[in-house]
């Protein structure tokens, strides 16, 4: 599989330094067209630009958005064909000439924008991921689905020495994304804060997040076993929404707002991706208080009422994923270990199988791929 | 009309001090039911509480939302009967033992929110508007439509002496209302708002405190006359609706867009009460832009696609009145002459006939009432 | 002055409402001058304004600032003769006219600032205290230090119904100081705090906060046993600076960064009033860092390098006391469990002798007076 | 160095793009030790790396740094031999293979910051300026005092086709300099600054800038003809020291609180290099307002009442350079014609007589060097 290892060396010997020994071809899973064959077969090893490291990638978290990028059904073009994943953790083996912020041998993530220009105005302000020449991994750019892939060096994550690097990958998406949506919520300590789809991949982690930030959490979600996980990551209050049957919204909403100094919470986090659920944070939430959008429900529509929303003095934000920044802080916050991402690991072979499991909404937790099998 | 002062006066004695003599009946406007009789006649003179002034109204804008607080048609209920008026400016002839701000003499004026508990949460947090006791003039407390009215001492606005009060009265809603909503907006000198309506009573005013701001104002309305009138008021660019037929949309964004460096405004404020044109909104503001409402449509709903929402990371911020600080600001910038209110002054005997004109659309820029006759 | 209660109650039935019997003589501590002798004995209860309420504090705790305002040494004029005494906890037994915020039997805090204009640019932004009207209790208002005392009723602390009143009064002011100055660093939740001055009385309540707050802390103090009474109060890291003999302050300064990711403090809390320890802390605050300052020498003067200030980006921002959201919220992380305040209570007849012991720098943690002996 | 165009072109192909005829040498200014000679003489043209640009500087403005950078009596290291010069505006001949955001033949500007990691906290949040790596023109990165020079593509900064680059060039450090310390200030349109030192060369920009973004501008500065040029910049109310003898600083400080609705400016930019102008703008600035820092006069302290600090809730911020956000924002005033910047043109080989009239205090207004000559 490795065989011409020493010729592709001494082409790119201009191009990068690496102590490492790098094959020049590599295992992968890749699609042609969208919805098409999803082939776990060998692939050419990536080669970096001047400003990026190449990563060998040894997990990678799998996220909804990977299925998105699959089946083609987001109204953003990807590239064609294509590696996904992006949410890769691993080591620098290779980097460019211009790179001076990763040394060979260092951990890296891989995380959703791998890159962007660096100097139009949303660069400039933090905001990468609004940058209209964006880069995003396993969407425009071959992602963290294969054992070796390309980082852009200013934003790929820097990983502490001695990190599970499968615990961690998880949390370069769907962690750096709960906890940006928090910042976005921009509470106070003390505040209450309420997540919608609390028990599921993302919420687990906002839940955690939220409580090392020192908010208090209510957390809505429905169904057996919901509760008792809400309150393993320390959640204080839990709303079973399968208790209300259809027309009782109001009562929920009076639970909800009963629950939190009977003002409703100052910030709802909305990882559910039921378009009924967001518009029902519009009425239990306090007044002056966000609610952030998270979750991409195809086609979805937020509604609000816009006397309330005026009388209220309601904010509804939208909250990408997050920056550099946010996903060092992030990163952060799961060094010191106040936030766990458990999962279950399988190899990148299976991939096709966990995206079916994944369409018939049959996960629970979150997988994470070994790209060595 | 005035027969009984000398009595009054030492009923009220100890209650409030006062060196001008106040009747104890006057001419107002009261409606008993909603939809009923708009009555002109002579009722009570109010007796201020230890926190209240007392202010002789001399002018009086009016508002739609006088209008909605007759009809009774918002999802809040008024006192009944009703004196409306919320626009009101005078001099305080009368105030509580309690009262420390305000001197006999003073030009004061009356605005939306004329009291709250002042220890809430929001009160506490300079959102009395958002106060769950806020006592609102003309709509739960009487107000500005009669010559004589209390004020919480609090809350009233103070203007300085040798202000043209027929000017300064719809400063008082009007005018902080627009201002609030460009601070809510939160915008930096030079960066650009749109005022979608920006050529009516609030989106003339709104378009002239952008300018004294330092920003550069996109004007987003349509019919004869209209450009001009915003470009009097400083206005940058013009676009006119009416030029885009059925299904141009987007040809409207597009325009809106090139006229903004390429990427939509900053910010948005909707003064305009077309619940598609607030929707529309959410299309043509720049990512990470801020669309804020403020026009208060009966029945509307604020739509916006999430997925847009998310990844454009936009807010959708909800304005309602101006609390102390804005309404001081506010009256500075009129006070600076850097905002001018035109307005049309008639009798408060003909406030029936204005609501009329009123309800059929027909009234360009403000009126203001003359309470004298 | 008062001839019975009997007819005290029928002069002020118009005036304030009560159920509870009120004297109209009561215990209290009063002082003639400045220096002067501090004496235990009968004085008036005073009577409520229509704005006020009449509370009968149980406990009072007894801070650094009693001592200044009895001494006379501030640039501030204090009112004379008077009752010192700001951190006042009790019932309210009696309320003016135009109190709605309060019901008779209510728990009450009695607070630094004790009323404020309300109308002024301060004021109108929740700046109370910097009102030029600002009245300060046991300063220009008779305080905490007598059985029954005064209190604005927009500023006075709503205290829940069963909380230790006397482990409560040091919340009042020294929790919400130091709650306050946390909320002038504008930390975010993973950053470093510093704390100089960590295990005093101020100090250890801020590293509690700080903890809440979801910040890492690293205190600064020295001496025996503080070290424990900091870790005790969930501290990160302490620095012992009596390690650090003369001419060392460098290496306290690279030991304080190694412990901060190599950068220091993101902020620091100056709660020490040590001048050479305000000026330290600009070396060692990380670039970007905010310097709060809290404690009060007199006539301490900060110094900064201009050149480091600037090149560094710092700030150095005074925090003066809370203001009501302020001290409701630092009420309810005391209320919650997550702030505990121990303390020393004796009589009230004893302050002479903890002045005393305060002036000799003797006071280990917080004193407390119960006003019942 | 290089033996001929041709060759040098040859080794760099592979490197950066060009249409332009890049010679190898070139005429600029350079000085082998701090206080050496200014050698107007023929040096290598520098070679891009592939995240730079190669800029043919046509204009550069002077800058007092520029005669610390010479004189080496800053507390910061630079490089030697060294090309000074920080404001440098021209045209892109060249670009390195990574560059994406420059198309030779743009205009574009050399600031203070030319390069930093942009992967470290400061960088992530927009503080470059505090990177530890911070490469800075004409101190430790050869400047714009030669007819070539090489800058980070990311901070380089973007100059629209048509601009006259003479005036434009001190825009890139004054201008934005003074830009940022305005927006370190965070004041609101309506609000008062006061810029301490007025009339000088960053005066009379941060005058503009301040009305610009809808300011009351109060200037402090003394002598001849100042008055006049403050007011020429739009400057609301001007305060002449030198009208106040010794011992007046009370009578001063009252006058400028009296033009500021009595409460003295909410925020002051004191680019004055006097030490004791610094520590009266604490004593004049209102009650929780700013006091920026951005002159840095050699060895000085910035001293503040510790009481006062904390009564009056002070700020005092140091403002260092602007980032990349500040200077396309501090582009666009000027851009719009909201900014002027009248100078003085003189040839490069003239620079040794600038900064001796500098050193002697004797410039008046702006010098520009022009690169040809």
């Amino acid at each position: 599989m490795f065989a011409s290892t020493f010729k592709r060396q001494a082409v790119n010997a201009v191009r990068f330094q690496s102590t490492f020994t790098i094959p020049t071809k590599q295992m992968g899973v890749i699609f042609e067209t969208h919805g098409g064959p999803l082939e776990y077969k060998e692939i050419p090893v990536p080669v970096p630009k001047p400003t990026e490291i190449l990563i060998n990638v040894k997990y990678s978290g799998v996220c909804h958005t990977d299925l998105h990028a699959w089946k083609g059904d987001w109204p953003l073009a990807a590239k064609l064909p294509l590696v996904g994943g992006h949410e890769g953790a691993g080591v620098v083996v290779a980097k460019g000439s211009s790179v001076t912020n990763f040394e060979i041998g260092d951990l890296a993530g891989i995380k959703w924008l791998n890159g962007s220009c660096m100097s139009c105005e949303f660069c400039e302000q933090g905001d990468e991921a609004n940058c209209e020449k964006a880069d995003l991994s396993g969407y425009t750019h071959d992602g963290s689905f294969q054992q070796y892939a390309t980082a852009d060096a200013i934003q790929a994550a820097k990983i502490p020495k001695g990190t599970d690097l499968a615990e961690v990958s998880p949390i370069l998406c769907a962690g750096v994304t709960v906890y940006k949506a928090l910042k976005t919520a921009d509470l106070r300590a003390g505040q209450w804060v309420a997540i919608s789809g609390a028990a599921g991949g993302l919420g687990s982690l906002a839940v955690q997040y939220a409580k090392a930030m020192g908010l208090r959490v209510l957390g809505i979600d429905g169904g057996k076993g919901k509760k008792e996980l809400f309150e393993s990551c320390g959640g204080d209050v839990f709303i079973d929404f399968t208790k209300y049957p259809r027309g009782e919204v109001a009562q929920m909403n009076a639970d909800i707002k009963a629950a939190t100094n009977g003002l409703g919470p100052h910030g709802v986090i909305n990882v559910s991706v039921s378009e009924a659920a967001i518009s029902q944070s519009c009425e239990y939430v306090r007044s002056t208080g966000k609610v952030v959008l998270v979750g991409l429900p195809a086609g979805a529509v937020c509604k609000s009422e816009v006397f309330q929303h005026v009388v209220k003095s309601l904010q509804i934000k939208g909250s990408y994923v997050g920056n550099r920044a946010d996903t060092r802080e992030a990163l952060e916050f799961f060094n010191d270990g106040k936030v766990r991402s458990p999962n279950k690991v399988v190899g990148l072979s299976k991939l096709a199988e966990i995206y079916s499991l994944m369409e018939q909404g049959k996960i629970l937790g979150r997988y994470v791929v070994d790209t060595s099998c």
